[in-house]
């Protein structure tokens, strides 16, 4: 497909009809597993406040509930200048500043210590190049146990599948990225056990890189969903939570010292409330 | 005092005898206001773990009571080369990499959400140029009530007072250049209600410098110990401690975002636990 306004088009309407889904499946779950009537509250931000200029902006729609002591989902279709030192860093805007983005972004941090937290993103951008980007992870409290391992062996196993449906071989290069990304040098440790990682994905065949980015949203949440159906009964402690506590700490560290989204926002006048959505509603340190 | 090792040796030997001043009293709070026998516990570090080479170290001191959620007292004696991108960062470093620096670090935060969190770090450092730093800082969980605005006035007339008697007029600029410090760009806010920040003292009466330095020191626990009288048997409920958490997850936004010496100690290989050591026992977002 060629036309650029309506891939435009077909990305926000996709990233959109997403975070329906995962919306309406995570409230679902509260009501399933605790019995519980909490929703996703939604809250719309403009890039320009004063809508004086139309930059875009998104909505962040945040659940703290019973079964997730916080869920957030941000939808954001932006567009703009890049500042004159982005553009140096960014492909295709080193002679033309103007870029236009759309993506979704999911970070959910159980109640239960024994329920994975799990962060999905993915993204279409656009300068002179055009590029799909995202990926997902999985953290759970503890990273050696063998009810974890199993965990993340679903997740990883499902992502791979939907790797291998887009291309032989690309989840190999796309986990040890997410691998390699999320990664703590201070700490020597990985933020958890890992998932995939994509970023620059330009086949040329847009029709089949858009499918593969729509199916890792899909995985994602399917997935999720079987995650909770495993771990959603299981009995914890107080010791249980405080090792939950602490994994989140690193959660916090690796996102306010390394994320290169988080950072990106931040230093670009993003919004601080949508970009920090993904911190945990508690941690300790 | 012209000799630098006599410096060396004296300062050394200053931050020392304060940490044994500020951990005893803060122990002795606790025995006093919740009649709990919780005392620091000590940890060496070494910058080069193996020990083959003598690159100095530190030692971390940590309460976790009942009176204090967490306070963290730290002492380090270091030295060694920058590397070459530092270097240029350094006064008196551009054409000499080896420095030799000593100092405190402490950061208090108190279980109750009325007692104010405080930090204060001194430091003396040594490249081809020497001088002083450091500071002191104070981080109420309300930053509009009239008992918050009367505790930081004490904070803050204290410092005043120590600033007076060592030069005329330099509260005022240190005191602005905290507020402008402890700032947190992103949320637009400032992290506390301020205090006094310095850097590059020389005034070449080091003899009075060093003074000036101590004095912090000793007004900060001075003074500290006079806002636990007043605040101590205060009481509180949830949601001023959910507040709290509130006020606290900005602290930890402006130690891993903002702070310069976080950012230079795990940066340079530096000690992540005492680095680190600044961020709170429980925060939330």
């Amino acid at each position: 497909m060629e036309n650029l306004a309506e891939k435009k088009k077909k990305t926000e309407i996709w990233f959109r009809s997403l975070r329906e889904q995962i919306c309406k499946s995570l409230e679902e779950a509260e009501r399933k597993f605790e019995n519980s009537s909490k929703n996703f509250k939604r809250k719309k931000w403009y890039r320009d406040p004063s809508r004086k200029q139309n930059l875009g902006g998104g909505e962040i729609s945040i659940l703290k509930g019973k079964l997730f002591e916080k869920a957030g989902v941000n939808i954001s279709t932006v567009h703009g200048k890049f500042s004159k030192q982005f553009c140096k860093e960014i492909p295709g805007a080193d002679k033309n500043p103007n870029f236009w983005a759309s993506g979704i972004s999911v970070v959910i941090h159980p109640l239960s210590p024994l329920m994975p937290a799990v962060h999905m993103n993915t993204r279409f951008i656009v300068t002179q190049k055009q590029w799909f980007g995202g990926g997902a992870d999985i953290t759970p409290t503890y990273k050696n146990t063998k009810q974890s391992k199993d965990l993340a062996k679903i997740f990883h196993k499902n992502l791979k599948k939907t790797c291998d449906s887009y291309k032989k071989g690309c989840y190999k290069k796309f986990k040890k990225w997410c691998d390699e990304y999320f990664y703590l040098p201070h700490r020597n440790e990985s933020r958890g056990l890992g998932g995939i990682f994509y970023d620059y994905l330009n086949t040329k065949e847009w029709d089949k890189d858009f499918v593969f980015t729509k199916n890792v949203g899909l995985t994602f949440i399917q997935t999720y969903l079987e995650i909770i159906e495993l771990t959603a009964k299981n009995d914890w402690n107080e010791n249980d939570k405080a090792k939950q506590l602490f994994r989140r700490s690193r959660y916090v560290e690796f996102n306010l010292l390394h994320d290169r989204g988080t950072k990106f926002g931040l230093m670009t006048n993003g919004n601080t409330e949508a970009i920090l959505m993904s911190l945990p509603p508690l941690a300790s340190w």
